[in-house]
């Protein structure tokens, strides 16, 4: 029996959330089709949630089915309720128990595929050899780095979900001069602008593709916490409150005269945004002040040279020597041994995206969306940089994460 | 040229953190080499954050490579210097590239690997084949399983860190009534948690091994949110904010009369603990009230008759008896599709670990934490429920999470 009312159905879509359009998901779909085509691959078969999420509109528990030609099913363990609400879809049908998937598929689709794409850049093996014995007389391929070559370019309703995720950020980036004062510790700090940022509508969970890359919210650094490198594929990293998350905000107290790194990740609708701004409480030191002055230029310059066609390997020594110009090599990107090789990365439903602005030949097409972010360590003083997300147009670069870029001084005397 | 002070060392280590002592991963290794002797391993070779800190004491990026016998090597790609700061191994080595590491393993244990041990239960297949390709003569097994149950068992200090994400939790908790008011959106009101939660120490990153599982903080959901299920393994799932992270807070706005639950997942230094309590902004209805009163029989049921020795499905089949006696069975641990079949989880550095309470074989035994969680879903009602983390002892269990557990009525009249 049941004490409360099973009529009532529960509240599955929020109300004021977009869900995406089959319009979407037909394109999309049509995509990875001719790429199976072009492989000679029969069917993609798909399961990671950013991927699902982008092919069906959901990230409900499901085995996404691609023919080569064709309708694709989406065969859903858990939620199938909850999934034929958030996809746009036609075939959404339930799957009581793995095992029964190759029979499923069989009577939607025909035949077992003889060749399938799997994503196997981000399937762990343990699942992948599950699916090999599903699928005993398949052919496995990996279409992980097709998709993630596909979802570089973005179409206009995408960045449309990104300029909300930026417009998130340009919110919480106006209340900090409220929330910056001497004596906060980093970690206090960080919780009162994550708060308006939940507030808002940050979704909290930030996808990263990578084996192992973790990130939460971004880097709220201050002072020599900016000097603080570590594991990850950033320039900044931080002391972070322990060697267990060895990344992010520590318990020092914010102190005048500090740089204060505001490296901010926004989500909403599964959409990112990378974004940075500097403050300080007073002026900070004029080495760290004409450092950023140099980020700023250097952003751009890169800016200026990018447009379709441009290789990436383009942008990224652009970069680096109009770092060695401003005299400031050793410290750009980062210093010593915890230098990055790269100035910008793809930002989508995954922080870690196509296009990376690093020593690679992928050319920039109208479309692709990437955070660029010249950002300065100096040792002793602490970081300064400035990061914008920025989409491809056939003119060059527009930007998405709107704001100033001057320092912003809090608590100066009048 | 470097504008900063380059010997001025960056703050790599947070001052309040304990470290992992030496005895903590010599006992472990060694422990990860008796397993591999009896596997006729010649080593294992571990590259996932939570292994590799649980293992070495750091996540700086690495591959730990662990003999069947002899003292283990952290290869450390980046950052080394963090890492040997942060690590209590005495053989902490830089590799500049990853390609150099079958001769570093060469140079430091004599000859390849002809049997290797992989995480193959996380290990995702690019990377898998990557490391295949550098150790093309090494036959390759799973260790992940093993690791995952060497952990299951932590040690006095280990639940010393748990009783720390504990106190954490309990700081947090006893701060609610303090911001719960009528008309906070779910969002706002898991911001203003948040907050508090940053500014102790909460470390924000949860860490979970099954693919595709993501958390983030736990879920604060109220009235009939906590009847919407999703895709996660979990009791409870939330609304969210939108299809693409479909869990989660909404945008609903807290109403009086409602049960909310907060449910709490708290890391600190790595170690978590997971944590559920009720409260409500007056009296909610008497069917919830009832409901939570039989969660907290089928809570103290589970305790009594949980000791080492005793398999889980004992546990598992102790809670659906005793929810079926309260009259409950269709709603116990989620309603209809969503229900769950489970009771509760390890917790350690990850959230899904062993043992799992449901019907399965595994002995507890002494050292084994677990989170136990009684829930209920109403529809049309919301969700109620109690969550502890608890330590198994010789005697019993013993709570880790301390805190009351009679509902929190806030804002009643005097």
């Amino acid at each position: 029996m049941s004490i409360g009312d099973p009529s009532v159905s529960p509240p599955l879509l929020e109300p004021g959330a977009t869900p995406v359009p089959a319009t979407e998901t037909s394109r999309r779909l049509a995509a990875l089709q001719d790429v199976l085509a072009a492989r000679g691959l029969d069917a993609a078969l798909l399961v990671q949630n950013a991927d699902l999420y982008y092919f069906s509109g959901t990230v409900q528990r499901s085995f996404l089915y691609v023919p080569a030609a064709g309708e694709a099913t989406l065969f859903v363990r858990k939620l199938v309720e909850r999934a034929r609400l958030e996809s746009p879809l036609a075939a959404v049908v339930e799957l009581g128990d793995p095992r029964d998937l190759p029979a499923a598929v069989a009577t939607r689709h025909g035949r077992a595929p003889a060749r399938l794409g799997l994503e196997l850049d981000v399937l762990p093996v343990a699942e992948f050899r599950r699916l090999e014995r599903l699928f005993p007389a398949a052919e496995t391929h990996d279409v992980g780095r097709d998709i993630v070559r596909l979802r570089a370019v973005k179409s206009a309703w995408e960045v449309e979900r990104q300029r909300a995720a930026a417009a998130l950020t340009a919110a919480v980036y106006e209340r900090i001069p409220g929330i910056l004062r001497e004596g906060l510790t980093e970690a206090q700090f960080a919780g009162l602008v994550e708060a308006e940022a939940r507030r808002l509508g940050h979704e909290g969970v930030i996808r990263m593709r990578g084996f192992n890359q973790e990130m939460f919210y971004g880097q709220l650094l201050t002072g020599v916490s900016g000097t603080a490198g570590s594991y990850l594929d950033t320039p900044l990293a931080g002391t972070g409150l322990s060697a267990a998350v060895a990344q992010g905000v520590s318990f020092r107290r914010i102190g005048r005269g500090e740089p204060v790194v505001f490296d901010f990740v926004a989500v909403r609708e599964g959409y990112i945004t990378d974004f940075t701004r500097m403050f300080s409480l007073g002026e900070m030191p004029a080495e760290l002040s004409r450092a950023y002055e140099a980020a700023l230029r250097i952003e751009a310059e890169v800016v200026a040279a990018a447009r379709p066609g441009v290789p990436c390997r383009t942008l990224y020594e652009t970069a680096v020597a109009a770092a060695a110009d401003e005299g400031l090599a050793a410290d750009f990107m980062g210093h010593g041994a915890a230098q990055v090789r790269f100035i910008g990365h793809g930002v989508g439903l995954e922080l870690d995206e196509l296009p990376v602005l690093a020593a690679n030949d992928l050319e920039l097409e109208p479309g692709m969306v990437f955070a660029l972010e010249p950002k300065f360590v100096l040792p002793g003083l602490g970081a300064v940089g400035v990061e914008n997300t920025w989409v491809v147009t056939e003119a060059g670069l527009e930007v998405i994460t709107e704001a100033p870029e001057h320092i912003v001084v809090v608590g100066q005397s009048a």
